[in-house]
């Protein structure tokens, strides 16, 4: 539960009810902590004292609402991040990740996160999950997988659509701005559908040692230019596809701030024709922006270049009901381990000092999962 | 012929002749003239004394060259603005808009434009169509649709591929921003494609009018903020879709300069999970512009809130082989007629004053085809 | 309610009752006869006395379960003939004719069909709508357009189902075996969707001249056969497209039955490279064929030809959801009024009468709607 | 070349000229023998005394025709098997396999096949090539990768192809019919694609272990019906697609032919709204054909089952074009080694031994690669 700025703890709470016909609670066995709970744990979103985070959660369902059908108790489950109702026009279009029903007035909703609807958190022992039937993916019972599923709920799923936006074919190659546990299933991602050569660009050398093993090219930019060093890789084309698993809070290789950096550097490396998928955070309000502008979101963008070469773009949250059931499945069949981003397994009692090693970005705590019977 | 800014003149040239296997040598018979001529007229590129301008052409092949095996003496011929090989990567692709072939070191070539290949423009007697087996459409013989088929070379194919880069749905609704012929075809193309409903954006009070005889709902931005409009039309939902058929031009209400003025207010227009379609022009190179970054194209765009929006974007010239044989059967089942966009037909020796007169806006002058023969 | 072989009757029945928290009662203003109606009726399906028919319906919400959220008492709605639950894999992936909760042992369910799940008809004063939030789609207040929305239960999808399986491009042409109200639904769809020309092949002249009259080019077979007839009309290369909206009960110009002479027919007309959409109902269990392999569904297809021209099909019943908001939008915006089809109305009363003369195909019982209130 | 039945023959024959300004001449290094041939071979065709086979080509440009732009005298360079044109409507919209323009009358051209058009074989020293910037796919200089490349003129893209036409998503699964080089080739190909399972039905032992050695699932249809083998392994659910790589010479368990039974048995494997890719051969003419119906290749097809599981299915020959690049990319990039299909290398001079010995099915002779120069 977040307390104020850089102040969470583990307090004790109400066990989360049955509120309507169609909800579950599912006891968690395993919830994650993400780079956007730490936006809110730094006290930089309008996110009040008394929210509980967690929006990567699974586990195991304790109680059923008279009008869920299919989830029964003692199911094993994952729930995406995104609280969706399923019968919107928006869910009804693949768009779950922008539900018309659950916050009324915006369309998307999620778990413990500022401004997504009133849907506690599950960095806790408890979950309600509204909408049961829609939003609970069911797992095999028992407990193997456990790490890989808990990557089910968000960045695995958020790193594949970050791919698929840009129609990536197999036998294409493609660049990844950013090695962070997101951009790191989006590579990741792009060698499972078949992708001839993936870059991934970051400075930090584990990163790059990771996305090294699991197949992708590693660029450091603190070396040059990200993108004159593809190009040199590519006979001077460039890839055909771009992801951006880093947005707003691009920097540079000296840690300078630059919002559109990213962007505008794939706008570059992306060869005519081709297309560009963002899943990294662009803020429509960010009040501690630079300038007034940055503070809209309203950023300085190459669309000269970008029309030119007749680029085309993705955006926008990851909708992982599109996705999640198939990424289980080549869990299940052993063809993807998505477990190796989690750095490290810890209690749900030891979250608050998770928060503040992830926080400092000290090493090993990039993707930390909680485990609340430990 | 181009002679200077806001110069041009109808001047006794050599007869292009057949120079490589593949090409053929048509006799125009219909050429138009097109906004993006005017930006050549008006001297602000870089194009020298010396090019004849046109790329919208259509006539009768005169002479084949010893490679051509479909096309033959006499076939009546349309031609994409667009040069195109036929056989590099982009073409097979079906982006023949930005062939690796036709004009090396960039991808992309048309006829009669600047830094777009060598290919003299078709405002003349002849014109030299190179691959031609892949370059010319065939229409029927005769003079039967004659100014339909004119507008199959560039605007009928470009405003209906700001529609298809949308991906619109029939019984969709979208918004097109921009009522000069682009824009006009745009609307008229959603219409075909099955659109419910189609917000046209101008101020022009006879393009208001010729939208909504064509079935458009017209939206007068003097009369107030267009999104806000839109949303009174649209339960506050605004639309689907979105084309912006005006480019880095646009201006406001009272006229001043706003380079990202149309596509920002698409970002607000446009629902979430909706997606917009950029034919409108935006340079990578402007040394008209007012500051440096406009200079080079990079504009103040609304990345935050596209990006909370989870929109998407296809932008670039039309790859006009991908649609012109569609269009042209549609025209000859009596399925459409855009020749409703031409307000005038002049002999080409009357090309200098037509430039003039649209060059001032002149009411009358906004798609002037050029008539070699008469 | 079905009694029995060519016997319906309007009998007193309790009235549907909230069964699950999921579940809305409807009453119902209009619902409408289908031929697949006629199939149980004629006593040649499995169906027992006591069914009641009916899954073309709408009407108005009268009572609204607990786990309900966003259907409200009042509300006009329409029902997609299938009844689906919304979050199995099938429904999720859009295919909510095929959903696997609904009837279990089976993919797909229906209201009134049978061994299509136990839901009752809506043939009916009321009707109970399981998953109605899902199930349900809301349409304006009031009476206006009331035979067009009634078409969008289940024939206007089914026939623009037919279509859109080909994936017709605008400006391609169509050939649609079958002039009955789905066929004409399926012509007037590929219209709407932007088809250059559009053939409809049927023998009764009402349907040919109704076909016509909607832009269709109609194609009598007792004049010769279809196939040369297009042929003809299309210098002798076939159509891009083909839709059987006939299905298993085709019949030659005499009258005889050849139940894959449709299909096969298509294989003839439709180019190389082009697409097939099957509509028409195809059983994998007929009691009444003319011999045992018929009677299992195995027909005698045009393979060799088929793969020799590289043709796709697709087929199977159309999943209304996936279509029904788009053509209600273009109903509201005045561009679709599907209701030409409807030959009669009358009162719910009417019934056993209205299903005598449309089984003996006497003119103006092609399609019935029934009015409860009348 | 082709003597008559059971009898191929190495002769001198005059050298391949330019006859045309697109062709080249390439001088073959490899050339692989493909079980289409040997249908040919086995005289089941009208192939006449005196064609060259070979369809699976690759070499060094040695001539250059006065059109060609692209491609250099010696380019190292693959051909797709179809001989198209690059043009014509069927080429442009990516359908090269069903070329309008190169063997007129028919939809489709190939080297050295019968009824194919006038073009010459590759299973000699040198091969013209038609259209040759569009028919000749560039490979990196050199020697590296040969067999690998190899397999791009046909057989790599073919199981792709197979593949594709289904529509596979990466997590889905999929069953793959027959274990000969091109079903190998699929399963190969499935599995690039993100294929989560892959099930390869065969008799042969050693295709068997081929299949399961590239990660695929084998079953051996002599031990019982696959259907079912593959439905216990899925949960009773089957497949979500299903590729044909047999055609209809399909055989059984004991060596008896149903042409059919390949079509059939995907029809209950795949489970409904599923879809089906057809690259098996089926001919519309087979003299051989046990009944006449059969020898139009009318066979008895599940329709009625195929229509109650709502299944789509997409046939014919590879349009390769649409796929080399890409493959040769996956190639390059050490991510696919499709050589482990080829079971012996030859010289030339050997032909008509490898024949005679493929022909009889004898070990090690499922893909025989010809080398010109050995």
């Amino acid at each position: 539960m977040y307390q104020g700025p850089h102040e969470v703890a583990v307090n004790e709470v109400p066990d989360p009810r049955i509120e309507a016909p169609n909800d579950v609670i599912v006891r968690i066995t395993t919830t994650a902590i993400c780079g956007s709970d730490l936006h809110m744990y730094e006290g930089r979103t309008l996110a009040e004292p008394g929210i509980v985070f967690g929006h990567e959660n699974m586990g195991v369902v304790e109680e059923v609402g008279p009008g869920v059908v299919h989830i029964r108790k003692g199911d094993r489950v994952s729930m995406p991040f995104n609280v969706a109702c399923g019968f919107c026009r928006n869910c009804r279009e693949g768009k779950t990740g922008f539900c018309l029903t659950v916050n009324p007035g915006f369309a998307g909703g999620a778990y413990g996160y500022v401004a997504m609807g009133p849907y506690r958190g599950g960095q806790a022992e408890y979950l309600r999950v509204p909408f049961a039937d829609f939003n609970c993916l069911r797992l095999p019972p028992g407990t193997e997988h456990e790490n890989d599923f808990a990557m089910l709920a968000d960045i695995f799923p958020t790193g594949y659509h970050g791919v698929a936006m840009t129609g990536l074919r197999p036998g294409e190659n493609i660049t990844v701005m950013g090695g962070g546990p997101v951009g790191l299933m989006a590579a990741y991602s792009a060698l499972l559908m078949g992708a001839a050569e993936v870059f991934l660009v970051d400075k930090v050398p584990d990163r790059l040692r990771l996305a090294e093993s699991i197949g992708a090219i590693p660029v450091d930019f603190t070396a040059g230019d990200p993108v004159e060093q593809i190009r040199e890789q590519t006979d001077g084309v460039g890839t055909d596809r771009g992801v951006d698993a880093v947005g707003y809070q691009a920097s540079g290789a000296g840690g300078e701030e630059h919002p559109a950096a990213v962007l505008n550097s794939l706008v570059e490396v992306v060869r005519p024709t081709g297309s560009l998928g963002v899943v990294g955070l662009y803020l429509a309000h960010d009040p501690g922006a630079p300038d007034e502008r940055a503070g809209r979101g309203e950023l300085v963008f190459k669309v000269g270049k970008f029309f030119e070469k007749g680029l085309r773009m993705g955006t926008g949250q990851a909708n992982v009901k599109s996705y999640n059931e198939y990424l289980r499945n080549m869990i299940m069949a052993g063809r993807a381990k998505p477990s190796f981003v989690v750095s490290k397994e810890l209690p749900l009692a030891d979250a608050p000092e998770a928060y503040q090693r992830f926080d400092k970005r000290e090493a090993g705590y990039s993707k930390v999962v909680l485990k609340p019977a430990a």
